[in-house]
């Protein structure tokens, strides 16, 4: 009677889900994975009960799994997200939906001759019990309209893999999905700046100041920093008519000792945002076990995060101010 | 194969936690319900697919039950603990573990015959992940030994019924096991001292200061206030010998507007201690879907917690310390 | 034209009397100076163009001397507070104002046979902004009636000397003060409650927790703590009927780093209380210059420090409650 | 003996630098004052016991006085301190320094030709006790090199007088000289960025996004709100390699009630910098009555202010970036 779900990609985050479906989540089974690296996948299958399938598209065509969620390697996405849609099966896919804007719309086209919406795309942001209380604030008119945000993304480290793109691609996405979310207004215009580079940042371009359009005008600052050493630190303020609302300093506890009062800064993301996973993978699999779409963010979503990353690539490499283009959005996304 | 739970007691608090194992926890199915009214057990078990028992007893007798959460009144605890423990099931007790200390002690003779833990008494607070925090940088020693301890216990307000033992038994109650747990030591000695009461307690001598004295030599003083209106507020901070550890001030955003920076205070236990509840429920049902015994506090806290709670109501109508006397702690304890 | 100013002991409290007088305060002038350490005073004179007087009655005697600052060790007040009254000529005596209450009496005898108040003890918190601001919160109705309040005064370390009584007499006294005027009510029984000692607290009975019931039944608990190596931390939250209100963390700046966020505690009195103690010393003088008697606190004050210090103490010695006896309020402190 | 100040502009803000001198200052007296309204002047002059002179000039041709504070209208400066400087008088002048880079380069050159400074303009920020601790937490090197700050400057609404200009000219005016102070490096680039302008802005292009790149390629982002409404804010956070400083939220106090916790914000900028104009004054009065130059910012701040002015008042204008271009400091100014 539980949903049953196949994870295609057991790495870190694919093996972080199937933990949270089977530890904070009532009514979903893992039954199957798939990985391209099959000796993992079976010992992960071994593990917990599942079937190791060879590929992703035999586990997407069994007829035991109810519900795909993709974690593979972004480059793989489309075809997984595709074939789910064509199996009529419901799918979960990590960001990114795809890594280029043309692919977004494959999907987009398929979820139309689908007739409904099938794809959720991992922006956890969404669900995260401050982001929503923010957005709350500014939804009940308290602070008046929004004109500004002003916000910081700041990891400790990252990959030995990153090159300038990903801090674009990878880190800032978060904020693109968070601000067309929180101000349900598209991003027309991205420029990034550039300030003097931090000794820790290796050949990266850190930090950076990437800054936002919006169509309604709002102004948003994105302050990019992927090397700052004392710990993962996410920002954000909103300036309205009549006040502002900000994420708070959820300091647990706070500590005197030896001259200072202070308290621990997340370690990672994990820290930071572990619950906001719990309910996003919650919150999609009663939309999946039930009839209806989704409520979280769909193609369409990835779609527009794709356009406005790969403007401001193009921003981050010439300095100047581009213009984000999107097609019309099709009546499935309103 | 998941954990077949019988919940005894379907008001607020039993439909509480079913809900909470029908949503955030893996592995757990309600299979059954019992309430002393009858149509609400039955209506509660129609909207679960779970059966209704005419009464608790023949509840945990059913072959079908594997493990009980106890959620009815006080007075009816003690008689579903002991036919738990008598059936060798597991059994998930909602505070106070009995309303005496004679029936504490019948309760602990129970499981000794027995011969291993299966209660575990639902003090939530040692699963809340501030208190988790304060404990861990306690343990970690950085604030040296541990003096005193301050906390303030306040309520928006209380249900009518509430007499003036119930600040003790039923709010206080929550202080007296966390600082069990939190300095390893038992309570020795307890006060209570009474200023001016509020306008807003009706006949309830509230506010009250309850002092305790733990064998540790460590002094706790906690303000007990049931009727402060604006919220519902736990705070806590341990002096050590060379720091201090105080809760956080949990605010999700900062709100400015009108001359005022600030956010708002929790509006009540379940704002509070929700996630503390979530953890705790699948920590008990992750130890009795295992096979060892729960990892929570059992049955000599719920003892210990008694005894010191009537000491704490003689200290209240008398104006004098009382001395608090337990029995030698069963090694089943240790 | 400005107020001829005498200082009577230039040990550290007395030089930084005199430097914040010739910086921070207009109107003012430091003519004389003495001190039972002739040399010391002479030094002090000559570096301010001001004459060293051979001892302090004499400086209260010279006739070029409008006011006089008496920074002297305690045990020698009360003289020069008699003498400065007998001179007609307005005095600020740094706490206490004498160290018996029979003293006190004799002081608030001279003071009403001069007809009208000369006398100024110093205790600075009355002018710490961040307390007027408590006061104003409370006074304004907002929180209601006020209940209880609960304090913590916590010193790094204290001077070689202390005594167990010093942590009454020297540290306790200005919550002592601080309760009086906040509530406007006279303290009538005072605890003393001991916890576990601080290994860096030597012999002395260090931390403790005194408790103060006050006429209007307000209930305020202080934890004493003179070693708590951390710095200079003062605490204060007062519960009213519908709120409450407490001393905020006045951190100027906040820091990330290295894992952590936080910032620095003060490291004693002056940093804390610098502002307050140049407030205090301008609003003297002006009330000096001028034809009133002082704003702050007078020889009643002073009294009524000595009567419930000593009560303090003797609940310290003793660990039973002692009562507080006042002789009735001359008419000339209404 | 004290220092004979004569003050020009007997407006709002040389009244109260009149007040400051005559009570939290020592060894300064007012002696005369002008104002271009003679009426007022002489009610002053009256109220204080100091002399009205007919115009600036007078006063500071006037041998009984030695230094002088310009408070005038800002069309008026440069008349007065170049008078000051031929009269060899040390001036304290009220930002602006003048009203074009040309006056202020006339200036300069006048200081020149004395030989040595005279001149200190009015950017209290520098005095401010939460700005000096964020600049010792820079400079201690804690949080490595400088990369980025983000300021906010926000006003509850601004005078009728107020001009698109003035937002440049009279209010980011503050964060300009703070900047190149905070970081020891001049603005190279200045752009202005314009969301969408606030229903309480009126005509005015409220807010804005100011961004200055320093010659250190620190990248300076200061969003400016003169109408929000809710009170007088200032923010600020520097981000360094290794961590982070920011100005702190110093609440006095916090107040729990009806549902939130919370405290005041600084109502106008008398409220956020009062002590920074009394230190600001205190300082520059102690060099003026010493031999040597003021420690402040002199002319050549002044007018590295005003190139920056002009240029941002321009990007304004304009929407494009616009490059700072400085003379060469004059070895005066190292």
């Amino acid at each position: 009677m539980s949903l049953r779900v196949g994870v295609i990609g057991t790495g870190m985050i694919g093996r972080d889900h199937i933990r949270r479906m089977r530890t904070v989540q009532a009514g979903v089974s893992v039954v199957a994975v798939a990985d391209v690296d099959g000796e993992l996948a079976a010992r992960v299958a071994a593990g917990i009960g599942a079937v190791a399938h060879p590929d992703g598209r035999e586990l997407i065509a069994s007829p035991g799994v109810d519900a795909v969620v993709v974690c593979s390697w972004g480059g793989t996405h489309e075809e997984y997200v595709l074939a789910a849609i064509a199996a009529g099966k419901p799918v979960f896919c990590e960001k990114p939906l795809a890594t280029s804007q043309q692919a977004c719309l494959r999907i987009m086209a398929a979820e139309a001759g689908h007739g409904s919406r099938l794809v959720q795309v991992g922006y956890m942001r969404r669900y995260d019990a401050a982001y929503r209380a923010l957005k709350q604030v500014l939804d009940s008119g308290v602070i008046g309209a929004p004109l500004m945000m002003h916000c910081a993304h700041r990891n400790a480290g990252v990959p030995d893999f990153y090159q300038p793109d990903n801090i674009i691609t990878d880190t800032a996405v978060h904020e693109i999905d968070l601000v067309r979310w929180m101000f349900g207004s598209e991003i027309v215009r991205v420029r990034v700046l550039r300030p003097r580079a931090s000794r820790n940042a290796g050949e990266l371009p850190d930090p950076l100041l990437l800054v936002l359009e919006l169509a309604n005008e709002v102004l948003v600052d994105v302050e990019l920093s992927v090397n700052v050493r004392y710990g993962y630190d996410i920002r954000g303020e909103i300036l309205g008519e009549d006040g502002t609302v900000s994420l708070g300093d959820p300091g647990l506890v706070a500590v005197r000792r030896a001259g200072q009062v202070g308290g621990p800064v997340p370690a990672d993301w994990r820290d930071r945002f572990g619950a906001a996973y719990d309910v996003e993978l919650r919150d999609w699999a009663a939309s999946a076990a039930g009839s209806g779409p989704p409520d979280g963010p769909g193609a369409w979503d990835g779609y527009a995060a794709a356009v406005v990353s790969e403007a401001a690539v193009r921003a981050l490499r010439t300095g100047e101010p581009v213009t984000v283009t999107l097609v019309d959005r099709p009546k499935l996304y309103d």
